[in-house]
Formats: C-alpha cells, structure tokens, sequence
C-alpha cells in the first residue's frame, strides 16, 4: 500500500469499494468467535513487536515530510513513535484482547402472555469508520477496540501520518492472517486525498458510525457534512459547583485537582460556581492554591469584591475551553442559579457539584443535563479508564446513543431476539 | 389556538420560539416526579373524556375538508374520530400512565480503585419532535409517551387533521395545567405551512431526536432534510427461512401465520426462504394454504419445477414491501444461502428461522443483521405490546440508539453519575 494521487472521481471509487469490501468483513466478524478476534489482537501486537524497527523507519519519512511542512512542536511530537510508544502500542492490543467480549450477551430475556421468549442480543454495529489526526498510534487502538467488539473498521488518519499509519497497518494485516480473519476487518485509506474524508461520510450503505478523533475543526467539519451518523465529542466545558452545604476541605481538594491536575483535557475544570454563602469561606483559599499553581483567574462582579485585583471574566468566558491554567469563577445565588448558568453557558460534558446536602445533591444528578454528572468528585475522573470500561475510543457529548466515555459497548448495539416453539400470533 | 397562513421567515421564527419554549419546559420535566407527569397523563385522559362533542365536532372539519380535498377512503378512515377510538384515545392514556416511569434508574453502580462509584442513570433526551400524518389520536398518544418519559415534545401532525388535533392539544394543555406543569410540554404546531417541518428537522438547538410516522415517502423526506436525528423506520422486508431441520408442522403454522394473519403491517412476511431439501415437504402444503387464504404467490425457478403454474419472481420481487396478500417464495442450498439472500435483499427489520437446529438457530440470530431475529415464531410478532415495552412510539431500523420496537426507554438516554467524598484524581 501506497499514497497515490487521484482524480475525485477515482477516490470515491475506491472509497466505495472499501466500503463494499468492509460491510462484507463485517458480516464474517459477526460470525466469528471471541477467541479468532482476540489471537488477531495478540499476533498484531506480536508483529507490531518484531517490526519496531520497520515502523520507525516509516516513521522516520513522515518525521521528515513534518519538519518540511514545519509542523509545530507539538504536533511533530504527537507524530512521533518512538520504541516506548511503539512498546506501548503492543501492550495496548493485549490488553484489549484481555477484556471481556461484549458480543453476544443476552439481557431481559422474559417469557410472554403469548409464549414467546424476547430478549435483547449485544451485537456489533457493523462498519465503524474512524477520522483521525496526527497520532499514529490511534491506528493500533481505534482498530482493536473496533475488532474487539466485532466491527470492520475503516481508517482515515492525517495525511502527515500515512506512512507510519500504513506501516502499522501491514501488522494489523498479519494479525488478521494469522486468526484466520479477513484482511478487509480492518482497512486503512491509502489516499491522503481530501475527497476520501467526504466519501467516507457520507457512504450510508456502507459505513454505520463515524468516530472523529482528534480537534475541534475537524469533529465540527464532520459533523457538518456527515450523513452517516457520528459519535462526536465537542467542547468539554466542564463545571465544578461549590454549593452552601459544601464541607470546606472537600470544596478545595475537588476544585483544585478539576483545574490543575491536567490543564489540556477534556474533563478539566473550565468555571468554578460558589454558592454566595459558601465564598467567603472558600474563595481565600482556592484563590492562594491556583496562584501558587499559576493559574490565571478571572472573576464575576462579586468574586472581585471577595477577591479585590482579580481580572474581570466577561461573557466570552463562560463559553470558552482554555484546556490551559486558566479559570473563570462566577459567585452565584445557589444551586437554582448554578443549574441555570450550566444549561445557559456548559457544553453537556461534565459537571460536578460539591455539597453534603443529599436532596440537593440528587437535584443536581437529575437536572443538570451532561454526559457525567459527579457528587464530590473531581471532573478530571472523565475518563473510560478511571470508570472501568477498561479502554476508550473517545467521550460521546452526543445524547443518543452512547454519552459520556465510549468504550467496547459503544461501539455495539442491541437487537431484540425472539424464541418460539412453533408459536404464531393470534 | 388556530391554524395560521404566514410567511416562510414567519414560521421559521414561530418555530425556533416553539423549540426554545419546549428546551425550558423539558428542564422542568427533568425535574419534575413520576407522580406529577402520571397525574397530566389522567387529567388529560378525563378531559378527552369530557369533550367528546368537541372533539367530534372539531374531527367534523377536518372530514369535511377531507372531502373536499377527496383523499381515499383510506385515508378518510384514519382521520375519523369516532366515539369509540376517543374513548381509547382516553384509555391509552391511563395506561401509559400506568406503565413504571423509566427515569431515574441507576444501573452498574460500581466501586472504582480509585474510591469513586460510577453508575449510569436513566434520563429523558429532551426535546422531542414527532412528524406524523392523518391519525389524530398520535396527538395523544405520542404526547403521551413522550410526558411519561420526561420529554417536552413538539408535534406536527398533518395539515388535513389540524383542527382535530389542535382539540386533543387542548385536553393536554388542561392535563398539564391540573399538573402544574409547564404549557410548553407538549406543543402543537399550529400553521400547516410545509416550511414548518424544515424548520423543525434543522433546530439542533432546540431538537434533540424526531420520530416521524407515517408512509415511507414522509420518513424519506425528513430523513434527508433532518440535521437532528431521526428515529426511523424505513422498509419491513421480512423472511422467514425454513431449514433443512425445521418441523413441518412448525414451519407450516409459522409461514401462514407472518403472511396471512395481517397483510399490511411492517412485521408481515414478504419472503418465503425454503432449504432445497425441506422443500418438497412443505411447500404442497403451503402452497394449498396461501391459495386458500387468497395470496398470490411469486415463485423461483427451483419453487417452480416443485410448484408448476406459480407465476416467476423477478429481482425486483425480492425488495418489494407488498403489504398486500402477495408473497415471494425462493428454495435455497441452505442456511448459508439464506442468510446471504437476507443479507442483500433484507431491510434489516424482522427475519425468523424455522429448525430444531440450535447451531443453526444461533448462527441465524449472530449474523443475520435485523432488529429482531426469530427462532420458531411468526415475524408478526414484531410489535412493542408483544415484548412487553408496555407501548410503543413506533419501530426503529436504526442500528444505533434503539433498534426495533421503541417503547419508553428508546424515549430516554443514560448519563453517567459519579459519588466520590470529596475524591481526587491523582
């Protein structure tokens, strides 16, 4: 496999006919048992291991092809396997191969009036396509969680990436080989012609889901032109509300790890909410914590009485995602108003109130409408890791479907099955 | 409330302030108790009860509209409300408010390492459009489910049977309002201008899901226009597969029962599939009991030379939605070639096998791709009551979110809920 270069037509040809090709591998996954999709996993990890050396040269092109493109620092950072990260990517497929498979379970089954035995059936989606930048390593993990649950998959990563993508891709292949599987599983786009992306999303025979990974221009250019639907994760305008019944030291501990323990992801704390009878005991101490750390506070009117010199947050702030040691801290009535201020200005990710006041508590669970709603817990706990789905392929702020950190049932759904004896319907 | 003529920028304006309307009142719905949606549920069920008259008298507009306009008598049918079909629009309503209330429900509640627990909570999607054509009682019915389940919905029912439904919306908007819940729970659009549908279909704001139901043309065209999602439910291509294994007797009481016992819902039968070696067994038999039920029936080459004098099916007669007392049969090698036939002729609704072979039993519901899949029972089994979902809003051939029949949990969506005690993410 190679970049070529082709004509738009050309591209949505071939695009067309790894779809064809994937809903045809998707129909023998379906088939096929835990164990052949776990022995494709490990050989894949097995080959990723004997190939270091083969994948960094690959690696290596792409390096080059980045610094000529004069990639930030950041992003020819990202672009880099280096042996830990390529050790890393081996022990990933192992350990996804060690999680439960969740196809295949049946839930609910219950007898009927009629005689029937209806239940619901864990299957896979079917053709899961992946849109992906810079990282070449989501290559490996997108396609085991993908073949884990039972799914082709289709891999469109950047263009900057494609030869360490291709070269992770060929390990791929002899893992499928080697479990008997076909090659079609999992397919890697070998275009980096721009025209393949709009081909692959709106290919509705073919594809079932999109999972974009990767910023917020690319997830919003997607969802823009997808008719496929689309597993999507937009801001992570996460919220930390101190409420009056708050115990002080909890307040503190919670609204500091949500800010400073990561600055850059998702479930970081974005704007902190105290309740107006609780500042006086909290804001003091909070504010010497984030100055110590070194982060940037901008304050509502009457945080800035509390805490005279503080820069003044404007409307701006309370819809903004610094992922960077910024906060803004709006002092409000209590819980009504907090409640309000998330529904006006948060994105639907996660939030989380502090407070020993369980009806208050409950209210909060039931009436903020986020993907995670946390009780005392700091909002970096966002996380399928941290909730035990055992990996993620990324957090859902969709509200159908799957909210919230998507791991391997994510990417499976249900169909109803139905048992008789003979038996028809009156 | 009256229907209105306006401009198109007008009704996209009336639209966007009936969906930001229904956003609030579905933050008061998530806040509100069982009891409370239960006691609008009955309130409404005992105005119906006592407006019969105006009711009738409204549904006499329409009609005679109706046949002014001369729709079929079809047609004429489903927009008549009779005495009777308002006392079971009333009777529906009591119980759905009998069914156990879905929200709230924590499930997987579980201990983390890290000290956090995390479960995931059953709540309502928010705001729900329903698009639906002639029958006046969906006003009810579909307002209904959508209370029960915590929702505010907004419902566009046909312009021929506006001012039927504009009389029901007044029974709910009474049953609301003996709730003390917000007007804007349940919304009727009140112009039947087309450009409203458009409006509605594109709100992302406003809409969080749309549930249209009606002929195929209407689901077609929101389903291309919608940007929100779309609950759908396109074709009912459904097979029946008889195997080398079957029991006759089964086979024959299951084959007659998915075609002949209603003709014209989405659970019928189109297909008949026979393994070549059970065919000679059976299809005699079948073939006497179709002709007697008075079913034409459209043969393969192979169901021919068994069935001489049977007209030929052609490709087309294996995509084809009859919903008419029309069947297609085709002998098969076996259940390799049945599942490929499902495969590429099926619409992914309801296919069942016939056979005492758990192998092949299990190998059919693994990989045959349907919403519901059927060991022994007849397809038209494929209906909400008959599972036990209590009610149903309609049946889903997405694969994502809910697939088959949608009952009050395809009307909601979980979140994820953390309780730490003041827990850290280290």
């Amino acid at each position: 496999m190679t970049a070529t270069t082709a004509t738009t037509g050309d591209v949505a040809a071939r695009v067309a006919e790894i779809g064809r090709q994937a809903r045809r591998a998707s129909r023998a996954l379906a088939a096929s048992d835990t164990a052949s999709r776990n022995r494709a996993l490990e050989a894949t990890a097995s080959a990723i291991e004997a190939r270091v050396e083969s994948i960094q040269r690959a690696n290596r092109l792409d390096l080059e092809g980045g610094r000529q493109k004069s990639l930030s620092p950041a992003l020819m950072d990202r672009l880099e396997l280096t042996p830990s990260r390529i050790a890393a990517m081996a022990e990933g497929l192992r350990q996804i191969a060690a999680l439960p498979d969740p196809v295949g379970e049946i839930t609910d089954l219950r007898r009927r009036p009629s005689g029937i035995r209806v239940g619901r059936m864990r299957v896979p989606i079917g053709v899961i396509a992946i849109i992906y930048e810079s990282r070449p390593n989501v290559t490996a993990d997108a396609a085991a969680l993908c073949l884990k649950s039972g799914n082709a998959v289709i891999l469109r990563g950047g263009s900057e990436a494609i030869n360490s993508n291709l070269s992770i891709a060929a390990c791929i292949a002899e893992g499928l080989a080697a479990a008997s599987l076909p090659a079609e599983a999992v397919q890697v786009i070998d275009t980096t012609d721009r025209a393949a992306v709009g081909a692959l999303v709106t290919m509705d025979e073919f594809v079932d889901v999109i999972v974009p990974r990767g910023g917020k221009g690319l997830i919003e250019r997607i969802s823009r032109d997808a008719t496929v639907p689309v597993i999507k994760h937009l801001d992570g305008i996460c919220h930390v509300y101190i409420d009056d019944d708050a115990d002080v030291d909890k307040a503190v501990r919670v609204a500091v790890n949500a800010k400073t323990r990561r600055y850059g992801i998702c479930g970081a704390m974005e704007t902190l909410l105290i309740a107006e009878a609780m500042a006086p005991a909290v804001l003091p101490e909070l504010v010497r914590r984030y100055t110590d750390a070194g982060v940037e506070l901008r304050g509502c009117e009457r945080t800035r009485e509390l805490s005279p010199g503080m820069k003044a947050a404007t409307d701006e702030d309370w819809v903004t995602e610094y992922l960077a040691p910024i906060l803004s801290i709006r002092v409000v009535d209590g819980l009504d108003a907090a409640i309000e201020h998330i529904a006006t200005y948060g994105s639907g990710h996660t939030d989380a109130i502090v407070t020993e006041n369980v009806s208050r508590a409950d209210r909060f669970l039931a009436e903020v409408d986020s993907s995670s709603v946390m009780v005392n817990a700091s909002t970096q706990f966002a996380d399928g890791f941290e909730y035990g789905l055992g990996a993620e392929i990324g957090i859902s702020t969709n509200k159908l479907h799957v909210r919230g950190p998507v791991g391997l049932e994510g990417l499976t759904t249900q169909k109803y099955v139905v048992f008789g004896d003979g038996t028809i319907r009156p």
